[in-house]
């Protein structure tokens, strides 16, 4: 078993930890933020860029991977590592997520889900086993329990019985797993219902996995929700083992679900609002795409030691984007997920030494949204 | 006066030649190819990564900048170096190409030409002193005399009249040139007849210019056509003068013209067909994207070093490219552009040994287009 996780130290005035996962892939220092690559690719990067901003995980998916370019040929070309050129660790999840998102026509079974491509309308059938089949193909550090994320987070009965659902299949899943490399993690459902969550967390643990996330949560419900939900479900969880709050979120979430004592967090939303011509600044989100930003000569943000805040101005960066050139997307994807990046670093720091409410006080003082 | 060719070699069995030009922003040795930077950015990527391809100097189009972002602007970003981070050598067109190729309802006059923006149809006004102005804001190394490009290179009466009127706007050009950081190179026209080839350059060695493009070929005549005018032109420009063949063009192309006395080259292929999903490699040019590849787990070409190849396959680069993810395009751009600018560092060492037409006969053994 080449997983182990080390909760390092605990927060006096908070729920926030530090701990160190290990995988076969390398270790990770947590509370970690994990850049998205969809398709074999976090957009617009290289791998050499995503270490040079000191990433150390990132997620692939599993849905599009099955569907393109195939997860028969990825396991030919060595895997999801060496066909990607990353060797770092590497989460993938089950695609159960986009299973009920993206595709048309699904209907779910007590032996998985029956189905249709979005991108073709071919049919497909995923179970927990062959979730499992595909992300042992892939060849990921850290394989995710096949669930269903409910798509009404407030329909007591429908979460209810889905939860249960996503057990059965979460022990399914655990039986497939055959390769020692990799590390399945549970996923927490329940919606927004205390007695549901707390369900979750014991059918769960009684299972027992290496590691929880916590899924159904930024998916349409109101933010205070999701914190309260936080608030309750994270305290129940073993201490000793990493928490993975699924794809979450804005710089608030993530120290918000830092002070409530998550680990691991994974999100599109540095990348996917980068490529609208959005950035991250130490005072806010701006619109670098703006006419206000036409002749503005300064770095997207002063505060910032990124290549990209290095070497080019707000100005040359609104004319890329304008121009719908490819540097454009390029400057503010690096950014944006520098900013990310940094941003836990300085948490992680703040933990260790000992004043991370102030920190995210003082973050909050500058930071705008 | 901050400009200098210096001819440091002429070969002994035809006519290539190795030579150093100085200019404000540094040395470039030549035969060089000049990565095309229209907007600003050469498609796709950083300039330090034009820098890791030993890229020593690009080009920008006046056209595309004098309209967007405007030429003020980039005065006032400190230069088009400062504004797109380039602190090497800039050639930049004169802007006559592209107002007679891309705008609409032009108009020839004595003066200057009249057109209307292929973006918006708004109404502008380039003249030779225009162009020398909007050249000056942008602050390139070399400066092209704004000429008119016949659209009829088979046209004998309308290249002539042509010729004529390129030869007093090239007058005018070095009569409004007022930065001596900046060098003037003048335009040969004529197109594929060759009294008018001598008598264009018989002009304009007369008005007399640091260095000598060949502009009107490479635009839709025949590959024949082509090479016999170059055969016929280049002898009569003086010795001790680079001479640059613009808008050329294939990997034989630039054999083709070193072969012929030709210095500098610049062309928008590499970059544009990597968009497209098309490589070069030492076998000749391949579509990548092609269902071929899907399952060619060796790099684009075997026997390259540079970054893509040394990493990245057939496969995953056409999984990228048939996803449209950017890294598809920035990866296939990488290895292209590195590819000319690697030719070109083997033909000057072939010159250098003695052995420039035996490493040309080689090359075409191996590579079929």
């Amino acid at each position: 078993m080449s997983f182990n996780f080390e909760l390092k130290q605990t927060d006096a005035d908070s729920l926030a930890r530090r701990g160190k996962i290990t995988t076969y892939h390398g270790e990770i220092e947590t509370p970690i933020f994990m850049p998205v690559g969809t398709q074999a690719t976090v957009k617009a990067m290289t791998s050499e860029e995503l270490k040079e901003i000191d990433a150390e995980i990132i997620l692939g998916n599993t849905y599009h991977l099955y569907l393109r370019p195939g997860h028969e040929l990825i396991k030919e070309a060595g895997g999801l590592h060496k066909f990607m050129n990353w060797d770092r660790p590497i989460l993938t999840d089950s695609g159960g997520f986009q299973v009920f998102s993206l595709s048309d026509l699904r209907e779910i079974k007590e032996e998985g889900v029956y189905f249709q491509s979005h991108i073709d309308g071919s049919k497909h059938f995923i179970s927990p086993e062959k979730s499992i089949e595909i992300q042992n193909a892939l060849g990921s550090d850290i394989v995710m329990a096949f669930d269903e994320c409910p798509p009404e987070p407030g329909n007591y009965d429908y979460v209810d019985n889905s939860l249960e659902r996503t057990v059965r299949w979460a022990k399914r899943s655990k039986d497939a797993m055959s390769n020692d490399k990799q590390t399945l993690f549970g996923i927490i459902q329940g919606g927004i219902f205390k007695d549901l969550r707390e369900k979750s967390v014991k059918m769960m643990t009684d299972i027992g996995f290496p590691g929880y996330a916590i899924g159904g949560l930024s998916v349409g419900e109101a933010k205070d929700d999701m914190l309260k939900t936080l608030d309750h479900t994270t305290p129940l969880l073993p201490k000793e083992k990493p928490r993975y709050l699924m794809g979450v979120g804005t710089p608030e979430d993530l120290i918000e679900g830092v002070k409530r004592g998550i680990d691991m967090f994974d999100c599109v939303m540095p990348t996917r609002i980068a490529r609208h011509g959005s950035v991250y600044t130490s005072k806010g989100r701006i619109t670098v795409r703006n006419a206000t930003y036409k002749k503005d000569f300064n770095p997207i943000d002063t505060d910032c030691d990124c290549y990209v805040c290095q070497n080019y101005t707000r100005a040359y960066i609104r004319h890329l984007l304008k121009r719908n050139e490819i540097l454009g997307v390029r400057l503010t994807t690096y950014h944006n997920l520098h900013f990310f990046i940094d941003l836990m670093k300085k948490i992680k720091y703040s933990i260790k030494e000992g004043n991370f409410l102030s920190f995210r006080e003082n973050f909050y003082k500058k930071y705008k949204d």
